[in-house]
């Protein structure tokens, strides 16, 4: 008889949706389904819908665990959510501690960028490689570093805001510094670019696509009009993946990984991003370099997040990267 | 009785000179002599002067190895120097393999900057964190990461590239990219600065500290006049410390280490250039970073290679961290 498979619960909890799915061990995605996050706009509320979805989804088999990837600031170790970005009545909550108590099972938080790359690394586009930076575009630009086949949380469990990698130094002044990544190529950002562009009389396939509406211009838009050889949207991405190269080179000169696996939404225009910031990636390295990194598109989408929290469940004997930072101490150096 | 302390030999084999020196585990120098590179300009001729200066450092002690770092591009796990930076003759050269050969003694062969890093991190201004950057400044901008309190070299063993990192992602062209670090703040970068401003006229006391001779000015002397109030010299080094903070301030978003440590010959300027470096590091990095780095000079000076490379004797038989790139295979991930 063949052993039972382990399952999980993975929560992709997000700013409007929320999304649950039963993983396997191996990663498959066996159910899932999602809801309008202000449906669960209280504790009690969220406690209770994502109970009845445990129940749905379990269907009476046994889970080993639930993994709950939260779009806000945690503290993996401490179980804890910091602060929630758009969703109030979750600063300084001990969710791990409250979901395992109310549903008597193991409890992990973490960022949901977190559980994305830990998605796509155990089981996606960086399944193959030990050591890689995962990069999500969106309304920001987020990120995560994997050395060694583990998820590197940095010294004080920050590490990987690549989005706040400064490309100019003399660039947009902004609270985390200048010239940041995102400040450059967030969604809004790129957008903009092309309103800009149309206000100032450019002729471009955008504007009918979007029947003149300039607020309703989004970069899927922008990436459909420069599938169809649109100069200005083929321009406008050929800048994004200039400024997300010029990152990319950065972080591939000071932590040299075998991959860089970009995801998000404006990551699911394909080519038309892949093939100009892999050519602008390759301008901006030496040789050595330029031959040995990879830049692949993120394979799980919607599912990474999901995935990646059950996957905090199945790996939680393993440990962590985070450093003792509080207990720094002399120590001998293996290298 | 007192078990014997353990000694090795350090080799800090430069373009201009070689320094050897005979260190104790515990990171003490015990004794230590130099000489020009080019009077072991053949490989005989090198190993000759470095066989008698072994037997004159150990003095019939027993020794457990010999580090050797070069300025140059090495291979760690296999000893071997691809190429050296200004000196002919060792290229491709098992450099391990062959004093092992000579001398009957377990060698190591690595790069320089990583030898110094090693050397800091283990006994010097690193040795109570577990994560920390290290950044050499001189002709060039050298740099090493080290994470968990191993060097980390990365998929290709060529990490910590801190000086490639663009600051200025439409900045000076080079071959390893545009806007790099090093093409700031580099020594002559430095210097051609004050040359430039002179030469329009500016009044400055570095002029008289070079009787006029402006091409006798190194950062050195900016420094001292910068240290003496001039206005000129102070913009300077305000200038390269910012350059210097804005890809500080991308490394610590990527990697969130506990401290930097910055070494080589501006370094030594003291807190002429780290009051502005950790100003503008500060202005660069939202609150919950800038709290937690910290920017400190090295503290081995010319003396990090030399203990950093018998360090690679003492730590031999503690794992490397790099990656096994030629055999990736499939991997739970580990968080």
């Amino acid at each position: 008889m063949k052993p039972k498979k382990r399952l999980a619960i993975g929560v992709d909890f997000g700013g409007t949706e929320i999304k649950m799915g039963l993983v396997e061990e191996s990663g498959r995605l066996l159910d899932a389904f999602g809801f309008a996050s202000c449906e669960a706009d209280t504790r009690p509320k969220w406690f209770a819908r994502v109970g009845e979805g445990i129940q749905r989804l379990a269907h009476g088999r046994r889970l080993c665990g639930i993994g709950i990837g939260v779009a806000g600031f945690t503290d993996f170790k401490r179980g804890l959510i910091h602060s929630m970005l758009h969703v109030p009545g979750w600063t300084n909550v001990s969710l791990a501690r409250l979901a395992r108590k109310q549903w008597g099972l193991p409890a992990y938080v973490d960022n949901d960028v977190n559980a994305m790359a830990i998605g796509e690394c155990a089981y996606g586009a960086g399944r193959k490689y030990r050591n890689a930076l995962l990069v999500t575009l969106g309304t920001g630009v987020g990120g995560a570093v994997v050395i060694d086949g583990a998820l590197y949380r940095g010294a004080y469990s920050m590490a990987g805001e690549i989005g706040h990698m400064s490309i100019d130094w003399q660039g947009h002044r902004t609270p985390e510094g200048r010239g940041g990544l995102e400040t450059y190529v967030g969604n809004r950002q790129i957008s903009d670019y092309a309103v800009r562009a149309i206000r100032l009389g450019r002729h471009t396939a955008i504007s009918r696509l979007v029947n003149n509406d300039l607020k309703a211009i989004t970069p899927r838009i922008i990436a459909q009009a420069a599938a169809q050889g649109d100069k200005l949207a083929q321009e406008i991405f050929d800048f994004a993946a200039d400024c997300l190269a010029t990152a990319f080179a950065s972080a591939t000169y000071l932590l040299q990984p075998q991959v860089i696996v970009v995801g998000g939404g404006v990551a699911q225009s394909g080519t038309v991003l892949f093939k100009p910031l892999r050519m602008h990636l390759k301008e901006r390295l030496s040789p050595y370099f330029a031959e040995r990194i990879k830049v692949v598109p993120a394979r799980l989408g919607q599912q990474a997040g999901m995935i990646g929290c059950a996957a905090l469940v199945f790996g939680s004997k393993h440990r962590t990267k985070e450093m003792s930072s509080a207990k720094s101490h002399m120590l001998r150096i293996r290298y």
